[in-house]
């Protein structure tokens, strides 16, 4: 069995030298703690995530997937709030007895440090810290991210007559779910992609600063989501149910009822869910699509608290006065 | 089954919520990430420990002391950086099949939660961040402080001719897990609440900056975690066996030679492993001494790398050429 030492160094260290000096990490992994050097100006935003085997990710997910995923999911929270990535600490729980020998360890590992670091790179992020520890597995991943004072998108800011919009597509992390649990494992289809290695939407989070009154992301669902959009800025929502866009392939795979409900409520998907003044809509759609993103209006907030679908849908009941609300203010819906 | 949101909000951060404006909180936990306003001029220290049940404490351990017990390790290594702990993140994992019922549940999370925020509130150091998932029990804690640039202790400066020292006592840790094998359950026990409640030095590293010419916290056991010092600065060190601090009732209780096992390689003890120039051993144990904590002297840095005792100890050939050399340098002892 490796040591922990060796195994971070092995796996985790490696690949990250050469990023460290440009990153504000004065002194890198490999002491008690990190030592890193905020901007001047900028707040920091911090998150963490747990990722863990059969709840958040199938056991059998390429490894490469599990290490993507987990810090896909916690980026996310960053790009919520529109701050830039800048560093993450990762805490790796494995149990070797899961392993068949040494050279599936080693394979599943390095696969693994491949999914993550491919992931850092990417987002500029430099990993500051870590703990590998046995057990059953389950990563811990908390970002930090900075921000310039007073800049930072929250969820409490949205008003009455606000649009509604979503980054990207909705539904495919249920869609690619449900395929994964009728046995397809081509990681080239749209929506196993989706599930498995979900894209932080961090750029999208930095083009919508100055732009979005309120900003989250979905990843319980939609509608539940919504719920504490709407619960941490006192506002309803009237949601368009035929406007949702709908992640490549859903409809196709799961027909149309099952497509809106996985889009609705089906979680997975880390879109970012904004909300803009009606005269930035057309700005904010513009700098996305600069990104290659689409940001598409779904409906609009008001006064009166509470969900409604503004459309004749078959799902304007499942929408209309969505349960999610009773658990945060107590009322009947 | 509790949401995590409530189960957050009820026993997370209710009692948070009175020391967040004054630690440079801007925005608190509920929203996607915590905003933070580092302080001008100072360094951040990060670091992520995971305490996973049955590997790091056992299952039956009280809750109050598994809350203390994972954060405390945490916040040991800011004291090994002479950094002033500001924040910390939770992640919990636990499963709620674990638990007889939901009275038990509750009261668990109490205890533990109440097990945490007590050692927050001795460190002045706020909740900003949590994650609650299902799965094995196990608590990833990441814990942020600060550091004045330039003053923070790390293990890469010891010379030869140091002085070799440690913070208050060892082999407690090693005791307290004996003891709770062989059915002792009082907290009130020193050995016991030695392993199961360790006490952070946070104080001690802040004292000991600018003397310490290295520092580490001891997690793995004097000889393994003073490897990794020698390996950090280049250096050799020689061990007098007979000078080492025993834990209170630690060799009543193992009698003389597996106590002395116990502190050279038990492990668990969270002290602080420092050395210093011999000019400062006077002053730095005047510091300490006015925190209610001793500076024991154990030995010295030479130019010949590796470790030997400087006593005839029966236990001097247990200390002379330590495996945990070879480990890191490759080299035969």
């Amino acid at each position: 069995m490796l040591a922990e030492f060796d195994l971070i160094r092995r796996y985790f260290m490696s690949s990250q030298e050469a990023s460290t000096a440009s990153n504000g990490v004065t002194l890198g992994c490999g002491d008690d703690a990190t030592l890193l050097m905020p901007q001047a100006g900028q707040q920091l935003a911090v998150s963490v995530d747990t990722s863990v085997v059969n709840v958040h990710f199938p056991r059998e997910a390429p490894a490469f997937a599990v290490g993507h995923r987990a810090l896909a999911v916690a980026l996310s929270d960053l790009a919520a709030m529109g701050a830039k990535s800048r560093w993450c600490l990762m805490a790796l729980t494995f149990d070797q007895r899961e392993f068949v020998d040494d050279e599936a360890t080693h394979l599943w590992l390095a696969d693994y440090a491949r999914g993550f670091h491919t992931l850092c790179q990417q987002h500029a992020t430099t990993l500051v810290g870590g703990d590998v520890t046995s057990g059953a597995l389950s990563i811990g991943v908390t970002v930090m991210g900075e921000v310039p004072v007073g800049e930072a998108l929250t969820r409490s800011g949205a008003q009455p007559g606000d649009l509604v919009a979503v980054t990207g597509a909705l539904g495919g992390g249920a869609g690619g779910l449900a395929l994964w649990n009728k046995g397809e494992r081509e990681l080239a289809h749209p929506l196993l992609r989706r599930y498995l290695l979900p894209e932080p939407r961090l750029a999208a989070g930095l083009a919508l600063r100055g732009l979005a009154t309120a900003a989250m992301d979905i990843s319980d669902g939609l509608m539940a989501d919504l719920a504490h959009l709407r619960e941490a800025s006192q506002v309803g929502a009237v949601i368009d149910v035929a406007a949702l866009p709908l992640a490549d392939e859903l409809e196709s795979t799961l027909g149309r009822e099952a497509a809106l409900k996985a889009a609705l409520s089906g979680g997975d998907d880390y879109e970012l869910l904004v909300t803009l003044h009606a005269d930035d809509i057309a700005k904010a759609q513009q700098r996305l699509a600069s990104l290659g993103l689409t940001l598409t209006v779904i409906g609009h907030c008001c006064e009166t608290l509470g969900i409604s679908a503004s459309d004749q849908s078959d799902l304007s009941s499942y929408v209309n006065g969505y349960a999610g609300w009773q658990h945060f203010s107590g009322d009947t819906p």
